[in-house]
C-alpha cells in the first residue's frame, strides 16, 4: 500500500536537508509518497511547530505519517515519540513539538525510541539518521513495538499552549501566527464567539475593530476585518492587504473581544 | 491511471496551506503525481498568476490538471471554472486567473461550478474545500458534466492582458515580470521583431541596448543585452548579473524597440 | 522500475523553471519520482552547487539520477556530462559542477552529449531542453553509450574545491557554505583533527572557540562551539542561535585550527 509521509521542520530550503530526508525515507520505502507541509518554521521554534501539527493533519488519508522536525536538542539523549491518534502516526523528538496529538481525546497510543540504543551516524541530524528511517519503515509495515516502549503520553514533554481565557462578556486571547498574506490567526476558537452573534469589537494593540465578517471581500479594499479562518478560529485580516503590518502586530500580542449587544439592544 | 495535478498558489511556503492542498487531493484520488509550480505568485495578483498559467502548461502530459489558485473574492459567489483545452484541464477562481486559456484557440469547453450549491466548509478556503477536491475528483474520472453547466468563455471573467503594439519601425510593449535572476520578460513576441532581423535598439527607461543576443554569454560578464528567451518572447537580461536591479525596472515599465536597419544600408 | 531524479538548480522558487524541468520529467517517464534538492543555489555560482553534489547523493536509492542544472554558459557550445559513479547518475552541463564526482574513486565512466547535434528548442533553458529530457530519458531505461561517446573525466572541466592545508600542530582551511541556521561549514575534515584528540582551538576572524563539542546543547544558548558535523566537516555554530551572524562570516574566510594539546600536558 502506498503510505503518505508529511515533513515539518525548521530546515529552510537552500539547503539539502529536506532533500536528505526524502533520499532516506525512499530507501527505506521505495513508495512512499513524501509531502512537504513547511520546512520554514523559524529555527528551533518548538511552539510553532506544535501550533501547525494539529492544521494540517486532518486533512490527510488514513495512515500518513506526519513527520515533524524541530529539534533543538538533538545529539542529547532525548527520546523520538512516535504517536498514534488512530487515523495517522506522527513522529517527532520528545521535546513537546507533538503537544496537540498528545492531548487529543483521540490518541490511542504513544512509543519511544530510546536513542542512546541508536547508532546514528552523527549528533547533529537526528532527522536523517533515526526519523526519516523510522518513517520509512513503519510506512513499510514495521510495527509501533518494534519502536520501542509504550509509555503514557502524560510521560512525554508538552508544551504550554495558551487557551483563550472565556467571561462572561469578554474573551481574552493571544496572536499566535502571521499566516503569508499578513492575516493574524488567533488563539481564539469560533464557538467562545457564538454568545455574541456576531456583535463584537475586537482589540489588538490600539486597534479596534467592529463585526465579524465571512469573507475578505466583505470589506472595501484595505479595510480591516475579523472573521473566523478556515481552521475555525478568530482572525484579522485586511481585504487584499497585510494586517499584520498594518497593525504592527506578532505572536504573543493580546487580542481581546467584547461584546457589543449590550449597548444595542 | 496516473494523473498529474500541478498547482500555482499565492499561498507562499511558509503556512500549511499548499500541504492541505495536497492532503486532500489524495484523499480524493491516492495516485495522483502532485507538481508545484510555484506558491510565490504575489498575493492577491491575479494579472502574474494569469500571465503564467500559459508558461508551464505546454511542458505537461497530456490529461494533466492544472489548478490555479490566486482568489482575494473566496468566500463571494464568485464561481469556479473547469477550462479543457483539448490537452488538459484548467481550474480557478472566475476572476480572470485562466485568461490565456479561456482565449486560446485551442479551448474546447468551460464549465462552472456554483459555490453557493456547494457546501463548503469555510469561507477563506475555497482551494481546500472546493478546488482541490474537485482536482482530485476530476483526476479520478469525474465527467466535465458533473462539475456543472457548460458556458461560453466569453461569460468567464477575462483579464485585460495588453498586447504589443507593432509599427513599421517600431514595437512598443511593457514589462511583464522580473524572474529569480533579475531577467526581464517583456510583452513584445519573437516574431515581432522579425522584420528587424536583429538589428535592433531597446529602450527601457532611460537605457538603450542594442542588438540581439543569442546566449547570456554573448555579452562579457555584467554586461545588458537582449534576446528571445526560452518561451519566444523579448528578454533583457545581464551576462551573470540582475537586469531589473540594473535597470531599476518593474513591470508595467514601458519597453520600445526600434529598427536599427534604416540608418546602416 | 521507478526511478528517481533528484533537482538541484539555481532557479529559485518564484518561477515556473523548476516546475516546468519536472513536466518535461514526466513526458518522458510518467513513472519518475522527482525529489527537489534545492533550487536555492546562488545563482551562476557552479561552486556552491558542486559542493553540495557530494553531501546529498550518498542518501538516495541506488540507481537515482542526479540532475544539476547551474548553467551561465547555457547557449554556447559546453557540452553536456553524463557521469555513472556506479551507484547513481549525475546530469550537468560541462562547467564543473559534477568536480566531486568526476574526482570521485568511485568513477566508473563519463559521457558528453553534444549540444551542437541536438535541436534545442531554446538558447537560454538548456535545462528544459536537453538535460530533462535526456533524465527522463535515462530513467526510462535509455543506455549511456547513447548520450554520446564516452570521455576521460580528466577531459571534462573541474573546479578547483580547496582542500585544507594539514600541517603537524596546525590545519588551515576555509568557509565553505553557512546553512539556514546560520551554521558554518568549513573545508576541514574531521579526521584532519584526529591528531589533536578534541583539545583544539579554531579562529575565524577575530574570534578563538576552544574545545569540539558533541552536540549544539553542550553550550549554554547562544555560545560559540565547533562540532563535527552530519557529513563528517568541522561546523561553528552557536546553540540555538546564528553563527554565521555572530562571526559576520562568509564563504572563502579563512579557518585555522590548533591543537591546544602541546600547552596542557
Amino acid at each position: 500500500m502506498t503510505r503518505v509521509i508529511t515533513l515539518t521542520t525548521d530546515f529552510g530550503i537552500t539547503d539539502e536537508y529536506a532533500g536528505v530526508l526524502k533520499g532516506v525515507i525512499l530507501c527505506h520505502c521505495p513508495a512512499a509518497r513524501i509531502i512537504d507541509i513547511t520546512h520554514s518554521i523559524p529555527p528551533q521554534n518548538i511552539m510553532a511547530a506544535a501550533r501547525m501539527v494539529g492544521r494540517y493533519a486532518p486533512f490527510f488519508p488514513p495512515a500518513t505519517i506526519h513527520l515533524v522536525i524541530v529539534d533543538p536538542g538533538v545529539g542529547t539523549d532525548r527520546a523520538i515519540v512516535v504517536a498514534d491518534d488512530g487515523l495517522h502516526l506522527f513522529i517527532g523528538p520528545d521535546n513537546g513539538v507533538l503537544t496537540p496529538v498528545l492531548r487529543s481525546s483521540r490518541l490511542r497510543c504513544c512509543h519511544v525510541l530510546d536513542v542512546k540504543k541508536v547508532a546514528a551516524v552523527s549528533s547533529t541530524f537526528h532527522g536523517r539518521d533515526i526519523m526519516a528511517p523510522l518513517a520509512g519503515r513503519l510506512a513499510s509495515g514495521m510495527s509501533l513495538s518494534e519502536v520501542g516502549p509504550k509509555v503514557s503520553a502524560a510521560d512525554c514533554v508538552h508544551l504550554h499552549l495558551p487557551a483563550a481565557v472565556k467571561g462572561k462578556d469578554l474573551v481574552r486571547g493571544e496572536v499566535v501566527a502571521i499566516d503569508h498574506f499578513g492575516n493574524i490567526t488567533t488563539s481564539i476558537p469560533a464557538e467562545d464567539l457564538l454568545q455574541f452573534a456576531g456583535q463584537i469589537s475586537v482589540q489588538v494593540g490600539e486597534s479596534k475593530i467592529s463585526g465579524l465578517g465571512e469573507t475578505y471581500a466583505d470589506r472595501r479594499e484595505g479595510a480591516l476585518l475579523c472573521l473566523i479562518d478556515s481552521r475555525g478560529w478568530l482572525e484579522i485580516a485586511v481585504n487584499r492587504g497585510n494586517a499584520a503590518e498594518k497593525l504592527s502586530c506578532s505572536p504573543g500580542d493580546l487580542v481581546e473581544v467584547k461584546g457589543n449587544h449590550r449597548c444595542c439592544p
